[in-house]
């Protein structure tokens, strides 16, 4: 640290490493009384403030308070309403300022975050804020959360009119996994996180793409209560961790993930009434391989199964969002995103891409206008071209 | 990445390391026409999202934006207010929404800070949240902000009656320091930098010590600008980096640094129109000195010295905001802060300190009344015991 002087400037350098360690954990049976999985992280005792979700609250509220009471921890709970909606700014300080009338110490006493993508994301961006950092843990209840969102280490809220335009890379002390919440989600959230499965098969896995054209419609019936629903997520997990692990600060702008995360940008943000996140996804994924057959990156064969995928979980949402300039405006975000480059992830064959820098407002013209008429005609047994 | 299942649970283990390498240049002439030091961080050409401090755009405004302009970057200038008062949640989403007006690249574009300690706070609290991180320079303009709040990779703003409670650790690109914007401060900003010099000294540093007490006076007088006062700033640099950097996220909480950091939280939050930042840092430095003189901690010589030394430099505030239960509600919060223990640093010699858990309301008290009757007698040409 001692300064050198070349010439009439001193430099002093400063280096260091910061260690990144967590674990994600399935367990079964979270808050039955006698698991301790949840003990081991934060001192005995003590307290926590936990964020919850409103209607967690209301299906597994009773349980929860009774698991933490009969540890002797002092919970504060703090219901939060999820929906995209609420992640903003002011969530944050209402949130920000019960956890200041509910002191806890800053490094033993973590924020327990227990609800879906837009819950897990503004309660950690809170517990990174707050005294420059708090531990959190997180606990997904939807299926977005459980095979996505929560497992590494970005959190954010929507700024303006961009979604996550303020957050954080901060990781989690763990995040903790528990099926039996996926048990009670609504079909619609149950589709909204495959579609983020079905992303991911598509530019990384084929066998991850096959379990789903075998196992996906029964599995989303069952809320993925089967062996078969159960080994499907876990390679989901195994696959996102794969990708997001040696990359977890972006350092590398050209991510396979970010496959389905240019145009949605756009539409989520425009209609959130009418499309989830997942939603918007989908169809950016099949915007962007019509873009991708278009170009004769990707053969027809794989185009069709992605169609047929798609129409046999019937998980489509109506594609009259899709307008073009919207579009290319969240094109044009994304290029400052991704520092200069469009770097948007275009599949060349099941679970394979490539990144493409030069799409053209006409290219998502024709891919629009081609994806509006198939996806209409949902009344169809399968899909023609 | 691959899962293992010891009995029901299934386990992914996610490690890595985020490396962290900044330097802190002093450059005389940063802004002269030929001076490149700054090219140095970010891509030629280019836009930057430039946040000044108003008074620094009054005096050297025009002398930055010609370099700039000379160097063919399209610079956005943010004028900033500065002071305590603007260093909140609202101060930060209106930069958040000019910032997004003016759209940069995420990684090679980056955000230039040149202010006070507040600003620089503030905005690198921006660049850490934008996009989730964006890359920032800083460069301070007050002795605070090169002696100390420049120096480190925390930023943050005050929210509710906590200062810094939200905020983020975030590596900048560079800092770079100019002492040209250190002549044209008023003496009260000097001398408020000058107390986290003296802070540091008492607790680390008897060497330093030794030149403020022979070239102190001087110094604060000609504003740093002769071959001794350059001197002093480069030795309390050296050893400002030489705590900050082995402890970067503090993962070590006792902190020598943090002497001068517990009772003077509360007095600058209550009184912010009568105190700067360093001036409560002061006050909080005597007094914890005099509560280590009573514990016979520290011998009554080294205490002489310190109160012989504020004297001399004619820098001590008033001390009627002395408020025996503003400062212990301070010691609870920092109790909190510090994970459980009151973590006080308390000068054992000049240059050496140690923590102290166990300090009273009683001891503040007395400590408090007997700071008020020395620093009240002060036109005594030295203090009496």
């Amino acid at each position: 640290m001692s300064p050198a002087s070349p010439h009439h400037t001193t430099l002093w350098q400063v280096r260091s490493q910061r260690p990144i360690a967590y674990d994600v954990v399935k367990t079964p049976g979270l808050f039955a009384p006698g698991n301790t999985t949840l003990l081991g992280y934060g001192r005995p005792g003590g307290r926590r403030f936990v964020v919850l979700d409103a209607r967690v609250w209301q299906l597994h509220g009773s349980q929860i308070r009774a698991w933490f009471a009969a540890h002797g921890i002092e919970a504060h709970y703090a219901i939060f309403p999820g929906g995209e909606e609420h992640k903003n700014i002011d969530a944050l300080q209402d949130l920000a300022r019960a956890l200041d009338a509910f002191p806890v110490h800053r490094r033993d006493e973590p924020l327990i975050a227990i609800g879906g993508g837009v819950l897990t994301d503004v309660a950690a961006y809170l517990a990174a804020s707050y005294r420059r950092g708090i531990p959190h843990v997180k606990l997904p209840t939807t299926l977005m959360g459980y095979i996505d969102a929560a497992l590494g280490i970005k959190n954010g809220i929507n700024f303006g009119t961009s979604k996550n335009r303020l957050g954080s890379f901060e990781p989690p002390l763990a995040v903790l996994l528990e099926p039996a919440f996926l048990r009670t989600l609504p079909r619609r959230h149950l589709a909204n996180g495959l579609c983020e499965i079905i992303k991911l098969a598509i530019v990384t896995d084929a066998t991850l793409f096959t379990q789903l054209e075998t196992h996906g419609a029964r599995s989303l019936r069952l809320a993925f209560a089967t062996p078969e629903g159960d080994a499907l997520l876990d390679r989901a997990i195994t696959g996102m961790l794969a990708e997001l692990a040696p990359n977890l600060h972006e350092e590398e702008l050209s991510r396979k993930v970010d496959f389905g995360h240019t145009f949605s940008y756009g539409l989520e943000t425009r209609h959130p009434q009418r499309l989830l996140h997942g939603e918007a996804v989908l169809l950016d994924c099949l915007l962007c391989s019509l873009i991708a057959a278009h170009r004769g990156l990707l053969p027809d064969a794989a185009l069709q199964r992605i169609l047929a995928l798609v129409r046999q979980l019937a998980i489509a949402p109506k594609p009259d969002v899709l307008e073009v300039e919207l579009m290319w405006q969240a094109l044009q975000d994304r290029v400052q995103h991704r520092n200069g480059l469009q770097r948007v992830p275009l599949p060349t064959a099941i679970g394979q891409c490539t990144f493409a820098h030069d799409i053209t407002r006409a290219e998502i013209a024709r891919a629009s206008a081609e994806l509006q008429e198939r996806l209409l005609h949902d009344d169809e047994p399968t899909l023609q071209r």
